[in-house]
């Protein structure tokens, strides 16, 4: 099969992150492309009775040391950004409302956003930040705010995120290959496998 | 260095059951020895605030397929058993009680409660059950029985339980290479490239 298989991903999650950072060139390996859908945790939680991993005190420290340690592992540039986590609304429309012209500029986009975060510590949950990384990547800077305030890119987006649902995605990175779900960063290996192999 | 690696895990893991069968020869190939440790998960969530991961609702299915899937990918024997999550003090205690006579004979024990328990869906939360499994590894029936139910057995584990939790230790498998903690089946690979390198 060659449908696209699908991304979806949290701004605010330092593991969608890295797992963005490797995404397309690991499904292109295997004649495949991606379709990156940013979601909101914020909402997912809710419906999922969990909650973000720092919130949890022994995991806490952990998780800090296993974020930076997985980066640079990968050879990803990462820092745990001063606020964190952030609402992430601003960033999932922005990215909603490129989309709409143009999905692979839409996907620099968001890599540029993911960046902005998590390696250059810009709190993305700001509109102006994320105008002004979009101004960076070429798009007109007024454009792109009343893009991602507009009412329709927020119902869009509101919309993606009950069909992400529906589907069972419950956390970030979460990737569907041929119906097949892998949830965490480190199931990617096992996400190029079933590419491979068709499943096992 | 060549100092033994630690390995905590609890005998109702999924996670840990799979990393169990293949810490020692990872270790091995870099030289190391692994010490094995039974943790009770029970005891650390309540230290932690965490929960068992399928009593989070979307997760669960998820869970219960990618513990299927991650089982065939490593070619180990899994059926989720028929009552999980259970209590896990009696294998830990059994397990404890053969570390003190002999402790690479105590982690052959281990491995085979592990797999009555993952593999054959036998319920080890059931004393008399871990004594069968015992007496098929060459225990005798009636000691081994009479040792986990023993009271310095039962303080000795509440004393590692303590002793872990003070290290941080809080989940299932754990495992801590020179002071380095590295948590989950999905971390081996990092495991093995800290013992390979020193770290990174």
């Amino acid at each position: 099969m060659s449908a696209n298989i699908d991304f979806y991903f949290d701004f605010s999650s330092p593991y969608g992150y890295l797992a963005s950072t490797r995404i397309d060139a690991l499904a292109a390996k295997h004649g495949r492309s991606v379709d990156w859908h940013p979601i909101l945790l914020g909402v997912v939680f809710k419906v999922s009775g969990s909650a973000p991993l720092l919130s949890y005190p022994l995991k806490s420290d952990y998780a800090k040391r296993d974020m930076a340690r997985s980066a640079r592992a990968l050879g990803v540039a990462f820092q745990l950004p001063s606020t964190f986590p952030i609402a992430t609304q601003s960033p999932a429309r922005l990215t909603v409302w490129a989309q709409q012209a143009d999905a692979p500029r839409a996907k620099r986009l968001a890599a540029a956003l993911y960046r902005a975060y998590f390696a250059q510590d810009r709190d993305i949950s700001n509109p102006d930040i994320c105008a002004d990384v979009a101004a960076a990547e070429g798009y007109q800077r007024a454009e792109a705010l009343a893009g991602l305030n507009a009412a329709g890119i927020k119902d869009k987006l509101r919309a993606e995120m009950e069909a992400a649902i529906a589907r069972g995605v419950f956390g970030s990175p979460y990737v569907i290959v041929d119906g097949e779900a892998f949830w965490g960063a480190d199931r990617l290996d096992q996400v190029e496998r079933w590419m491979a192999t068709g499943g096992w």
